[in-house]
């Protein structure tokens, strides 16, 4: 097919007669469902194994989701291990409910009761496709044809449900790509599984109206939305549900302004994971609604924490840029905007007005656990004297962006003290003064891994070390070398420290490679890094462990 | 402050009586400015050195933008140069005109028309800051006092382009964090300004109602935008263009639903690079109207290459779901939407239309340079099984992630023709026997660097190879090892490679290491991937070649 704008037809207008949305705001949370176990975990090079499924759920209840879809359970072991696990486990907690994915075939939907049977409650969201175009292409059905499977599997759940009295069945239905459905069709479809489960007000459905695909501007979204909550009937028995996908970078705001057309409730995933451009990001909306005064009904208090966790989960990189959450987005580099802050965040003290209202940053990043970061290039424009630059270049260290930004400030400081523009070797001097010098009060003597027990998973280290003079020989156990190093620093030294990222590389190539270590810690409130650098990748991380320490204590 | 929602006041809603735009649809493109030299590029850790920015610059002429602003030429001495570079050196082809940002101030001014002077065409964007928080807290004016800054600039601006009737000067002025300023103040200073340059509807002047700060939902931008449009006087004298950021993560959304109320002009860049969360995306925007039906009068036939390039000058990523450009988002893994999308494609093909309709796919990757990947899973649930996993964990390979996508049907030959799962070794085995043991037709023998001559930039490198047992001695120059190399290969072979990008690791360290080098290149329609292990990193990125260039002849 030859390119041209002509093969592609226009998504239609929804025919809404007074429109309502545009007038209306946001003042309350929706309900919010995590599918980050499911629709994220799908979409993955990698799909979560065990332990990052549990790190994954740990964070969701940890930030406070309610509702949370751990897995496809007939279509998956893992997914339906996971069930089982956190069923018998006990790790669900009072108000939270688990939700399950099925399609409405009677063998998957057995399968789905036998993975959350025991549960105190559970929302079975029953699912099939209802667009004309896989009616036409992939099914090969008429309307009514597709009706049957939904309403074949809406009975078939009912009759589950009833004989397990003990867990509370909510049931979800989707009609799979409802953006490429004709809306009267999709109001139909939900209303034929509303016949067979006989919602109430006390006891609604879910209907959860997703944009498998995003195929139109956030508008015409918002126009579906309410055309099909003013049509329906029984309305007030049923939660009105979102999934919007991000295939046009609109997710977010699909998303907002479905809820002003009068939806209730969001799935979503952390940062936006999932298929193709991913489902939307429910950090960010949550956070928008946080800086309109709106109560967002998650905790978000440490978003690097929620960044390394979801990047641990899914192998995937959150973006510099990633509102609220990029490594750049408290970032100011313009002399103009750093000095509109600065002005700003003194009239704020002043002011004491308890409302916040700084230049350019929307939120305070301190409500985030961050901090405002004013970066001072030494030569603000050539982009040949920038610091990492210099250090890659002339000295092949790669350092990681953060540690730019945090090293940023030590030439800063230099570069006012002396009153000069630095040359690459002054910076690279003051590198190693900051960080490959920091001997003291800890240096590094040597270590040693003993043999490990013949019942001992963990790796046992011998430490020896001065501290101001004074000899300390310490042991420490771990799963690996930093981890065990740490333990030897907590028991010999008092000194508590918890890594947050770790990076090393090689410096030069052959017999003279030297490998370098990047390590950022956290100690009490602060977030630092060190670096060491020896032949011995080993030793290189301890004497990055050493520095980090060193400087923390300064 | 303590961190609660209530520090935060909700953006008032905007006054606007007949709203309009929520049932107008877009039918054409915008007049399209690049900022990615200007606002782009002063966001970024390691800005633009001259030949990043000449990259850039070539880039978004290749792509078809009009209008580019160059840069800050009286804050920047690399912009001034670049300014000087591209009309000294003639590289502004007809019909494109640059533009360049300045403030009021008078020596700014003066320098400014120092750095277009001998252009044709030049647009010069005056700004000042103009919302209620800046003039409080950073400016300490009054509404008269910021008015008079803005009237100052734009009679100097008139002065010095009658002084410079060589060149044709537009002038552009934004009311800086125009989302923050009362909308009846943005109408009276862009009216004042308009006073001074009396603008016609052959002579327009633009008006830029810049999100400096994205601040509240898309269609309250939207309103704003509408309420200006309909207020201002003279509106057919006026190009009303938008500059939205990112700050909500609904910059795309906003600009949409900014041109439906009304606007004619936006500014963006490329993949959305900008400061702090950055401006909107111009690619996701127009690749939008293309889905629709509409002409986005840019050339975007090769998105692969525009991220390359834009990575390249950045020194930032492209996320791999980030709409249309991400390498996961024409990527289906869930083996329903592989069943969906197959069906559709032979649906297409079979019902002839002319119009694309293909289930989970908006677009047609082939428009954009890309192909659809159905990625097939090893053992598609347990995430232990993964073949970048495997190959990382077990051989310390870390693979690239396009090489992933190409590697996983690779394996899946190879499962379909045994039958079974694989483990790690036969992952491994067929690995080295795609990539490592393609030894045919091409062999690499051994490679020599010849002593640079004395009038010699290039690199000049001899090649002994076989092909189908024929010993073949080649000579090549080139910046590096590789170029020379693929000069050699194309002088003694004539196999014409283009290398896409490149990466080496170190396997092991010490005196065992090995470098493993993995090279994309392109080679007719065709991209695929070589790979090459040695001890020497020149020789494993050189194997590396000779491996594609087997591959491709395959």
């Amino acid at each position: 097919m030859p390119k041209s704008p002509s093969k592609y037809a226009p998504f239609p207008q929804v025919k809404l007669t007074d429109r309502q949305w545009p007038s209306r705001t946001l003042d309350k949370a929706p309900i919010w469902c995590s599918v980050d176990l499911r629709d994220g975990n799908q979409a993955l090079i990698e799909p979560m194994g065990p332990d990052r499924k549990r790190a994954m759920f740990d964070l969701l209840l940890r930030m406070g989701f309610k509702e949370i879809e751990v897995g496809f359970p007939a279509a998956s072991q893992t997914d339906f291990d996971f069930c089982r696990e956190v069923i018998d486990g006990n790790k669900i907690p009072d108000g939270v409910t688990i939700q399950v994915l099925t399609q409405a075939r009677e063998e998957l939907i057995r399968r789905t009761f036998e993975g959350i049977k025991g549960s105190k409650r559970a929302i079975v969201h029953l699912y099939n496709s209802t667009s004309e175009l896989q009616r036409r292409v992939v099914f090969g059905l008429d309307r009514q044809g597709i009706i049957d499977i939904a309403v074949a599997g809406a009975k078939l759940i009912r009759q589950l449900a009833d004989e397990t009295p003990e867990t509370e069945i909510v049931l979800q239905y989707s009609p799979e790509s409802f953006t490429g459905t004709e809306l009267d069709f999709a109001v139909e479809i939900c209303e034929a599984v509303m016949e067979v489960w006989q919602p109430t007000p006390e006891r609604k459905i879910i209907l959860n109206l997703p944009s498998t695909v995003e195929m139109s501007m956030p508008n015409v979204h918002a126009d579906q939305i309410e055309w099909f909550c003013k049509t329906m009937k029984n309305r007030e028995s049923a939660i009105i549900s979102l999934h919007p996908h991000n295939d046009r970078g609109t997710g977010v705001a699909a998303a907002e302004l479905g809820l002003l057309a009068g939806a209730d409730r969001v799935e979503g995933t952390l940062f936006g994971n999932g298929e193709r451009t991913g489902n939307v990001d429910v950090v960010t909306l949550a956070l928008n609604m946080f800086t309109q005064g709106v109560d967002p009904e998650l905790n978000i208090d440490d978003i690097n924490e929620i960044v390394r966790v979801s990047e641990y989960c899914t192998q995937l990189p959150v973006h510099p840029r990633h509102p609220y959450a990029g490594e750049l987005v408290f970032t100011a580099f313009s002399g103009s905007h750093q000095d509109a802050i600065n002005k700003g965040l003194k009239a704020l003290t002043k002011s004491n007005t308890g409302k916040w209202e700084v230049p350019y940053l929307p939120i305070d990043p301190q409500d985030l656990g961050r901090s405002y970061e004013a970066v001072i290039r030494i030569n603000s424009q050539s982009g040949k004297g920038g610091i990492a630059y210099v250090l890659e270049k002339d000295y092949g260290l790669q350092i990681p962006r953060r540690l730019q930004i945090e090293f940023s400030k030590v030439v800063q400081r230099v570069a006012d003290e002396t009153g000069k523009e630095l040359s690459p070797a002054d910076i690279h001097a003051a590198f190693k003064a900051e960080y490959l010098e920091a001997d003291s009060p800890l240096e590094l003597v040597e270590h040693s891994t003993e043999p490990r027990g013949p019942n001992s998973g963990a790796r046992a280290m011998s430490v020896v070390m001065r501290r101001n003079g004074e000899t300390i020989t310490a042991k420490g156990k771990g799963n690996g070398p930093i981890d065990a190093f740490l333990d030897a620093l907590r028991q010999g030294c008092g000194t508590d420290l918890h890594v947050v990222d770790y990076r090393e590389h090689a410096i030069g190539s052959g017999e003279d490679a030297q490998a370098c270590a990047y390590v950022e810690v956290k100690t009490g409130d602060k977030t630092l890094f060190g670096v060491g650098i020896d032949a011995d990748i080993v030793t290189a991380s301890l004497r990055a462990l050493v520095s980090a320490a060193n400087r923390a204590a300064q």
